[in-house]
C-alpha cells in the first residue's frame, strides 16, 4: 500500500475482517505486507504487524513481497512514477486517483497492458458503487448512448439542502465547509471539476476511446440561486449537477459536468444527499441506474478490495484486463452539442412582448416546449424605471448549444428583454 | 444457440450489430454458427445465414464448431440434460434459465467447475440490469448483510398501476393479462414464484451457500387490496413485492418473497412499472441500489451477450469462474425471520379496546411503534350487530414471526377484535 489515510486504514481493517471469507470463497490469502507513510512511526491502531510501515515509497512499489500495489496517495507526482514503476516490475495496480487517471490516463493504461497486467480503478468513480466495471464487462456488448451521473457527493448535499429546506448557496456552502465535506480547494467540487475527472474515466470505458478531464466542458454551482430551485420545482424538476457523456453516429464524444434541471420522475431526481448514481441509456438494455456511496472511508475501501481480489484472481491465472482506451476519442466541439434548455427572462410587461422573444427563439431555430409568464413587481433601479416587469420561463426542445448562445445574444440586446436571469440544461425523457 | 423465440431472435440481431464493436474492443469475433429449433425451415427474418437453423437439439449442445453454448429454451427438462452435456464437453454455457438453476443450480455449477469452464447467468435475474456479477466479483470482498429486489416487472406493473389509479387488484389482473404480462402460469408472477427463484440465485451469489427457489418462504400479491395501498399511502409507504434474502451471525440465511411496505424515501419506492431494482446492504459499501429493465427480449440478449464475451473471454485465456455456491445454506426457520409488521385491525369501539389491543401485542413481545385510529361506519351482519367500530393501524417495531403469529391469534380470538383485515411486512430504514 502506497499510503494509509482514511481509506487505507479502512481497506485494512476490511482485508482484517473478510480475510477468511475471501479465503473460503475463492481461495486467496490477502496479506497486507508493507504500508509506505510519510511517518511509519505513528501508532495507527491498525491490524496489522507495526513492521510493515516503512517511509521508502519507491521501495515498495516494486518490492519482491509485494504481489499487487494499492495506490493511495493521490495527485500527480509522485503518485504516476510510482504507478508507472510498479507495473514495469509486473505488479498490478490498485488505485482510486482519478485526477491520475483523467489526466494521464492512456500513458498508464498503455504501461499496464505493455507489462500484461491489471491497473484497476472501481475506487475512482462513484466510490463503492460497481459501475466502472459494469461499464468495461457486463455492458461490453452493449451500444452505450449516454451515460448522466452524480457523482459528486458534496455539491449533491449542498443542492438537495438547497431543494428541501429552501437555504441559500452561501447558507449551504457555509454549512458543507463546517462539516467538512468541500476539498481543500473547494472549486473541485462546487466547480465541477471532480465530476469532469470522473466523466473523463466513465466516458473513456463506455466508448472505448480515451477521453481526458481536459475534454469535459464544465460548468458548476456557484450561480445556481433559491429562485431557480423554487422556479424549477414549480415546472416539474429538481437542479442536480450532472455529467453527462454521450457519443454520436460518427463517433464523437460529447463530454461535459454542468447544472441541470431532471424530470421529478426521473430515477436520479431522487438521489439526495451525499448519495451517488450513474444512469446509463443502453442500445439494448435501456435504462440502468447504478446507486449508492460515493465517498467515505469504507465504501471507498470496499470498492479497492474488489479490485484487489480480482487483480489477484487474474495474477494467479496469468491473465489481465486492458483498458479498451484505444487512441483518444474525437470530441465534439461543445457548440454543437445539444440540451433541452430552460430560460429564465425578465421582461418589459408590455403587449406583444411574448411575440418579440418568442420570435428571436424562433429565428435561431431554437424550438420553445413551454412557457410559463407570471407578473414581477417593478424593482427600482434606472435601468427599469417604473415600468412594469414580467417574469417568462421558457423550457425549449433539445437545441444545439451554438444556437442557444446565438438566442441569448440576441436576447440580451433586444429592448423588450430586462434581463437574462438564468439559463440552464434540461434532462429530456 | 439452443432456443430462439424473443431473447434469442433479440440475440442475433444484438451479436449483429455489434460485432465489429466487441471486435475491436477486446478482439473476439462473435459468429452464430448452429441455432437449434423446432421448426428450422421457418423464415425468421434473422441475419444469420439460414443453413444455422437445425432441429438436432443434442447435437448443438457438442458439435465441434460450437465454442460456447447460450440455452434459451426455459424448463427444466430437456434444458437439464443439454447444458450437462454442453458442460462435459467442455463448453461454457450461458443461460437465463432460473427456474433450472434455481432448482437444480448445485448439480449445474458443480459440472462447471468440473470442466473448468464458466456457467453465466446474468439475464436470469433482472434482466439487463448487472446484478449477479457485482455480487459474485464487485463485493467479493464484502460482508453483504441483506438483499432486497423488486425482480418480478408484472407484479410490479399491477401494484404500481394500484397505487397511481386507485385500481383494485381484479382491474389490474385483467388489464396485465390483456398485454400479454402474465406468465401461462399466472401464479408464477402473481404468486411470487418467479421472484422466489430469483431470490435464491442472487442468495446463493451474495452469501455463498446453495439457496434453492424451494428454500425461499414465498407469499404473493393476490390479497393485496386498493384499502392496503390507500392505507400504506396515509402512512407514508408503498407496497411492493419483495424479494428478501439475509443472513445471521450464525451464517443462517433467511430467504423470502411477500408483499412488504416500502417507506416512500426508500430508494425502492420510485422502482415503477414494470422496472426492476436491487437494493444490496453491505458491510462497508453500505447501501447500493442496481436499476433497470427486468424483462423484454433487448434487454436479456443485452445481459446474454455481456456473458458471452466474459465466457468467450475466459475460454481464450483458460481460465473459468466457479460459482462460490459451496455446500447447501443453513436455512433459517420461516418462524425465526424478524421484521416490522403493519397490522390493520377491526375493533369494537369501546372504552379501553386500545389497551386491551395493546395488551395482547405486549404479552408477545412484539413492541409498537406507530398507531392510527379511524372511525367507521358499522357494517351490517350478524357477527357485528349494529355496535359502532374502529380500525386500528399498527406498524411494530422488528418482531420474530412466531411471536407476531401467536400475537394475530390471541388478537382473532379476542372478543374486542372484530377481524384481522390485513397483516404486512414494513421495511424498516
Amino acid at each position: 500500500m502506497l499510503g494509509c489515510g482514511t481509506v487505507g486504514g479502512a481497506l485494512v481493517q476490511l482485508i482484517d475482517r473478510r480475510r477468511d471469507a475471501v479465503g473460503g470463497g475463492v481461495g486467496l490469502r490477502l496479506d497486507v505486507t508493507r504500508i509506505a507513510v510519510r511517518r511509519p512511526e505513528l501508532d495507527r491502531g491498525l491490524p496489522v504487524d507495526p513492521s510493515v510501515f516503512t517511509s521508502d515509497t519507491a521501495a515498495v512499489a516494486v518490492a519482491d513481497d509485494v504481489d499487487i500495489v494499492v495506490e493511495l496517495i493521490g495527485g500527480i507526482e509522485p503518485a504516476r512514477e510510482l504507478v508507472l514503476a510498479a507495473l514495469a516490475a509486473g505488479k498490478p495496480v490498485i488505485t482510486g486517483n482519478k485526477d491520475l487517471l483523467a489526466s494521464h490516463g492512456p500513458e498508464l493504461y498503455a504501461a499496464a497492458d505493455e507489462a500484461g497486467v491489471d491497473l484497476l480503478f472501481e475506487a475512482a468513480v462513484a466510490g463503492a458503487i460497481p459501475i466502472l466495471r459494469p461499464l468495461r464487462e457486463s455492458l461490453l456488448g452493449e451500444d452505450i448512448g449516454q451515460i448522466l451521473g452524480i457523482v459528486n457527493g458534496t455539491t449533491n448535499y449542498m443542492l438537495s439542502k438547497m431543494t428541501s429546506d429552501g437555504a441559500t448557496y452561501d447558507e449551504v456552502f457555509a454549512e458543507a465547509d463546517a462539516l467538512g465535506y468541500l476539498e481543500a480547494d473547494p472549486t473541485l467540487d462546487v466547480g465541477g471539476k471532480d465530476a469532469a475527472s470522473k466523466v473523463a474515466l466513465m466516458a473513456t470505458l463506455a466508448f472505448g476511446r480515451a477521453v481526458r478531464s481536459s475534454d469535459v466542458h464544465t460548468e458548476g454551482i456557484t450561480e445556481i440561486t433559491a429562485a431557480d430551485i423554487e422556479h424549477a420545482r414549480r415546472l416539474g424538476y429538481v437542479i442536480k449537477l450532472l455529467g453527462v457523456a454521450d457519443v454520436d453516429d460518427s463517433g464523437a464524444v460529447g463530454a461535459r459536468v454542468h447544472p441541470a434541471l431532471v424530470p421529478l420522475d426521473h430515477p436520479l431526481a431522487g438521489v439526495n444527499g451525499s448519495f451517488n448514481a450513474v444512469f446509463v441509456h443502453g442500445g439494448a438494455a435501456g435504462e440502468l441506474m447504478f446507486y449508492g456511496r460515493g465517498a467515505g472511508g469504507d465504501p471507498t475501501a470496499s470498492a479497492v478490495l474488489g479490485d484487489v481480489i480480482d487483480a489477484a484472481l487474474d495474477l494467479r491465472a496469468g491473465v489481465h484486463r486492458p483498458v479498451p482506451s484505444g487512441s483518444p476519442a474525437k470530441i465534439r466541439p461543445p457548440e454543437d452539442v445539444e440540451s433541452a434548455f430552460y430560460i429564465d427572462l425578465e421582461v418589459h410587461d408590455a403587449p406583444g412582448v411574448l411575440a418579440d422573444v418568442a420570435g428571436i427563439f424562433g429565428r435561431h431555430g431554437v424550438s420553445i416546449r413551454s412557457m410559463e409568464q407570471t407578473p414581477e413587481q417593478p424593482t427600482a433601479g434606472p435601468q427599469n424605471g417604473s415600468q412594469a416587469q414580467a417574469r417568462l420561463m421558457f423550457v425549449t426542445h433539445r437545441a444545439a448549444e451554438r444556437d442557444m448562445q446565438a438566442t441569448l445574444a440576441e436576447l440580451k440586446s433586444s429592448p423588450t428583454v430586462v434581463g437574462v436571469t438564468s439559463v440552464l440544461r434540461v434532462v429530456s425523457t
